[in-house]
């Protein structure tokens, strides 16, 4: 897989995005969004997002220019509703908001509904880590996974996540869907043609499957049996439930319905570490558990225990020296993008 | 197993802990407690726990009596120290105190350190779903699983837990353990001789084990792997990092530390339905969420979907109307408690 420069992506990301009537601001920010996505190893959250969001821009079913709109508010609790713009523009604008409300109060919440595909919930939960705030989010997502005991798609693959500073340089990043692997790696799999390992799926009449086309038909496994199912009704119930946002297996496919809006909801949770205790206290109680983590003693072969957010971040680290890589046919999908839009398409692998 | 009416173990309970120095609103209290846990089936939770809570007080590690601390305030977050008291105590007080927060902000958080074992965090959540607040409640525990890639028990099985109120007469509780199963289990596999699963722990030296024993002395599994590890570090990181309490390894194992506290450290969150939506409407949101859940198409030899709590709740109306069952370790431990204290022992087996 090719590779190129970050800049020269999150240009021409920005300037698709812009033509497909986003404002440059906010065009600038999805475009960070996605490339962090791609620059931690995260593409199934990454560029390769761009083409079906401009095409659901194109159908009217994303408003580019959506006006975020705080429709309810508590001291610290914001309702919002993000009129169908894009999901990580408004979801980085709530959270905007949530961080001076947090130095408040010392925590403050929000539900987001009418909303869409927002990426990965650690972009939120990095950007909050970064400031000292520790970000709770969860989002419901179109159907995929069935509760335990049924085999229909009902609940989304349903993340939660949470970023908390450290002096590590990098933040210890928990983001986890709660089926057994993310839908984007079937996704992925589908584009490329490729079989997935058993487990992974059930088909639509609830049989195992390693057809990726067939499992995205059908259903994906839950993490954990029963008690991945009730970590996705939890977080469906703050996400989808409390924000008033389409619930379950009434959210819109992002891929499959483009006559219809996708309505997901996210929840928002946001915590001040400053009104528990100091942010440098706090940063090297984290470290030490790192350091306990890591000082374990070892299964045999394995050879070092990394904590959740390492490898992203030794990842991140790669692709920052080396360009980021986009697959062939994401870029086949920026090229066609471009010519739509006559935009030149700057793009060239970058040498080492 | 026998069966006891349930007014009457509460009373025994709460004579019990009067006698060992709680005073007799606080006992009241940790008899509803660990009566409820028996009453929805998880006894491994319940009055079992009583015995090891009044010898923990006799040795010094327990402060039947400690004051409840807010050591910092911001408008809607509270640091709690718990001061050696009964966690069950100090936790049902410190959610009291975040009710009226919320009802005022939104949402409200607290942390609490210097606390012991507090039993289920579902009897947390359910009390504040029956006044349409939503609780998210985290909890350290002594050590019993390790990192993913490790073989040391490092994090508790940590659980995480929330419930939503309902109109079906019991609220959608989830609480789950990271672990792949609650430590409880293989306590009470010990306690009755019993083996346990493969699957379910390593040994001491990182072998799969099914003698209960060993597991005790080993790690138990995390659920679903590296995901269940990741959880469990976020779990982790809001109850005992934040909180100020002992971390992971550090925090004292309520039977094998019989020389010092365990600092286990919680963490609140607590929403008011109210700040997002009319109460009534969430509750009917949510009855809409479990009748679709209930209608998915089933898998092959499953008779029904059962949502979170439903079967808790289906086991406590069963118990509520024959009495609680009680096993005879258990039993025996209240009898010589009842001895030594110049209690008489009242419990009888009830008859339907």
């Amino acid at each position: 897989m090719n590779r190129y420069a970050i800049d020269k992506v999150e240009g021409l990301v920005t300037d698709v995005a812009v033509a497909a009537g986003v404002p440059r601001d906010d065009a600038a920010l999805l475009a960070d969004s996605l490339v962090d996505a791609d620059l931690h190893g995260t593409s199934t959250h990454g560029v390769s997002r761009l083409n079906i969001y401009v095409r659901r821009i194109q159908a009217g079913l994303i408003d580019p220019a959506a006006e975020l709109l705080v429709e309810k508010r508590r001291p610290a609790v914001l309702v919002v509703d993000a009129n169908h713009g894009l999901g990580q523009v408004q979801a980085a604008k709530t959270l905007d908001l949530l961080t001076s409300l947090a130095g408040e109060y010392g925590i403050a919440s929000a539900t987001i509904r009418n909303s869409q595909h927002f990426g990965a919930l650690s972009y939120y939960c990095n950007r909050a880590a970064e400031q000292d705030m520790v970000l709770l989010a969860m989002t419901n997502c179109e159907p995929a996974m069935s509760p335990a005991g049924g085999c229909e798609a009902f609940f989304g693959t349903n993340p939660i996540a949470s970023s908390f500073p450290t002096g590590k340089g990098f933040p210890l990043k928990v983001d986890l869907a709660t089926s057994l692997v993310a839908r984007g790696n079937v996704i992925a799999a589908n584009k490329a043609g490729k079989p997935i390992p058993e487990g992974w799926a059930l088909d639509v009449d609830g049989n195992p499957t390693t057809d990726a086309a067939a499992a995205l038909e059908g259903t994906v496994l839950t993490m954990a049996g029963h008690k991945g199912s009730a970590l996705a009704a939890m977080v469906e119930l703050f996400s989808g439930v409390l924000s008033g946002a389409a619930v379950a297996s009434q959210v819109g496919s992002m891929y499959k319905h483009m006559d219809r809006k996708q309505n997901v909801g996210h929840f928002f949770s946001l915590v001040d570490v400053a009104a528990f205790l100091d942010p440098a206290e706090l940063r090297a109680r984290v470290d030490r558990m790192i350091d306990g983590m890591k000082a374990c003693r070892r299964r045999p072969g394995v050879d070092e225990i990394l904590v959740p957010g390492e490898p992203e971040s030794r990842k991140a680290e790669d692709n920052r020296r080396h360009g980021i890589p986009i697959g062939e046919a994401t870029l086949e999908e920026l090229k066609t993008l471009c010519q739509e839009f006559n935009l030149g398409f700057t793009l060239v692998p970058c040498c080492d």
